[in-house]
């Protein structure tokens, strides 16, 4: 187990006390990180539906899945076998049947007192479908909207999940330096792609890495005007841009980095671009402190590059931590206009202020946690490969 | 682009003969599979929310997604810039403000004759609030549920389809052979993960690999009887069983591949378990032709085995083809029991009967094209290592 048992009775006392004051005796949780989060669960069995269920009124949360993977449970959560439930494979991708109509059953069995539930109308792996069949089924509770209830108990980090992201900040070093090393007139992008992930794998002699929530994004060329390109197996030509950006993984937890560099020498509009993005980022890391909103933090980067004749209109950064594919954001805090959210220490976020242009794009981010009167890196990597 | 304007132009005319038939004027699309397959439309953007939207009455489908990707769709795809759509930043993980209310006032604008439409209640990056959103901003409009419409006219490929799933079964053998080559007494499952990532992404001299839908599978020693355990950093014992499930994938199709090893010599019951479902597999794979039922070669597997002893009550294969995490999977046809989908040439399926005990599971695969009289696999790699 990656936390001890107090460390997830705690984070479940946060998730009880919010359920209290929103008036929630259960909580129908989807997304894989808030059910790794909760429990400790960890399989890549997201492509099927499963749930953990925490009921105000009990100690330990169940978990809910696939027959097949009640053994992966077992192996990776605290939570007692009679805490661990499932369906059939007959249920798996069928066109008559779903998952979820097991789950009510069971509920519809032993929690007939449940009146009203949380769920994430906006987790990826909870469809209509799923909510559909939990209202019809067990049509005596309302359903309520509870997306984010445990992103938010994720935003302030324990000790021990710093650690974790600083060991995701040491691969995520590796990684990047296995793809600037890969990056050479007449390289492959996805030869670049392959010693990125075999690093970010093998992570280092004393802990290996996990499998980040985003594969590399590798835009290459022109293609750098579109930044969630992953990669081509076209050839790097001499001058071309390179955004790298990646994250390395420990545990499930992330610490992105992004770099852009040039196979040979870099054009002027790439070193004017360059400069502005790496003052905007240092701008925005030596006055980053507890105290500051989210958008106050935006507004700092927007006054300098605005000072380069630039101006971008995409958000800058967001919260990050434990995740799974598709994305390694919390999706709580961004760092854009708006966002009232008022930094606090321990909070951990991805700074990514590229900009693109027409005809190329610089994205250099660094992420870091927010300490008791500033920020740390997590991780250590020259953001000026080309001057 | 992958194909031709005129196969793209092929699939949507046979998507429209399915909507005219369920009395839909619209389809509005959330699985990147089948946005890539209509349009070709390809990056890592599914982590928000975007859609590929096709009108019975018009050509031209509209691809809808965040402003930051249009490029991406502009290089990516084969639509027109007027039939790109998109939304600003600000909508991006926003608390107060969904991308589909965007979509939906240019539903107002534009479409005020669409009476009824599809929409895929069961995918993955289609949330209940997305539909929510739709469903009370056109209110006029009865949306109805079309999972699976877009994945039934995928199972039969085209013969460039097929070819790219030989190159993708290509690529799997590299990363299979070097999975095998990294399973030894010590080495770290990790670095085992690394080798065959490498040999994924880097693909063959002549074409690169595409990230499959799914990471490899390395569950090793007593963690084989949970089949979806990504991996560790622990060192391999001898005689440690490691399953090895992973796929090559081009352009975005796959060709999945498992094998089961052993570093050192295997005991007696990982040999027997491996015996019966390598023969399961191979009278599969001699009977396997166009009109049979997907039933009917699930029962000859439970015959095989069944003379060994071992019965299995899960699914033993389901159709493949182009896809994007979390699966690679086309939630179509399963081979198990009640399915009774008739084979038909130029239907691929992943074949991947595994068994697991108490104290080990053995997981033996492979994918195959049904050809005219018979089957062809995709990948040519030895089933019988410990021999």
């Amino acid at each position: 187990m990656m936390f001890s048992k107090g460390e997830y009775m705690e984070r479940l006392q946060q998730v009880k006390i919010e359920m209290e004051q929103r008036g929630l005796d259960a909580l129908f949780i989807s997304d894989p990180a808030n059910m790794n989060y909760l429990t400790g669960y960890d399989g890549w069995s997201f492509y099927v539906p499963q749930m953990v269920v925490v009921f105000l009124e009990e100690e330990e949360p169940y978990w809910f899945g696939r027959a097949q993977d009640v053994n992966g449970a077992r192996a990776t959560s605290w939570l007692s076998p009679c805490h661990l439930l499932s369906y059939g494979d007959e249920y798996v991708h069928s066109k008559v049947k779903h998952p979820m109509d097991v789950l009510s059953i069971w509920v519809n069995q032993h929690k007939k007192k449940i009146k009203r539930a949380g769920v994430e109308m906006e987790a990826y792996y909870f469809s209509p479908r799923a909510l559909k069949c939990l209202e019809s089924n067990c049509d005596w509770i309302t359903f309520v909207d509870a997306h984010l209830l445990v992103n938010e108990v994720r935003m302030i980090k324990s000790d021990r999940e710093i650690m974790y992201m600083k060991k995701a900040g040491k691969i995520a070093e590796l990684a990047m330096q296995a793809g600037c090393d890969a990056v050479k007139e007449g390289a492959r992008v996805c030869d670049v792609a392959a010693a990125i992930s075999h690093a970010q794998l093998s992570g280092t002699a004393d802990f290996g890495g996990d499998y980040p929530a985003i594969v590399p994004l590798l835009p290459a060329g022109v293609l750098t005007y579109a930044p969630h390109i992953t990669w081509t197996d076209e050839k790097i030509k001499s001058g071309d841009p390179v955004i790298i950006e990646l994250a390395g993984c420990y545990g499930r937890y992330h610490a992105p980095l992004a770099r852009t560099i040039t196979a040979g020498k870099p054009g002027k509009v790439f070193k004017n671009l360059s400069t502005a993005v790496i003052e905007g980022i240092e701008t925005v890391l030596d006055q980053v402190k507890p105290g500051l909103k989210c958008e106050e933090v935006e507004q700092m980067w927007q006054d300098t590059i605005a000072r380069h004749g630039y101006c971008k209109d995409s958000r800058i950064g967001y919260s990050i931590g434990v995740n799974y594919p598709p994305d390694w954001g919390e999706h709580t805090a961004s760092l854009r206009p708006g966002d009232q959210t008022i930094l606090k220490p321990n909070m951990t976020f991805h700074l990514i202020p590229g900009i693109w242009l027409e005809e190329l794009g610089v994205e250099i981010s660094e992420s870091f946690v927010v300490t008791t009167n500033g920020c740390e890196l997590l991780s250590d990597f020259p953001r000026y490969s080309f001057l």
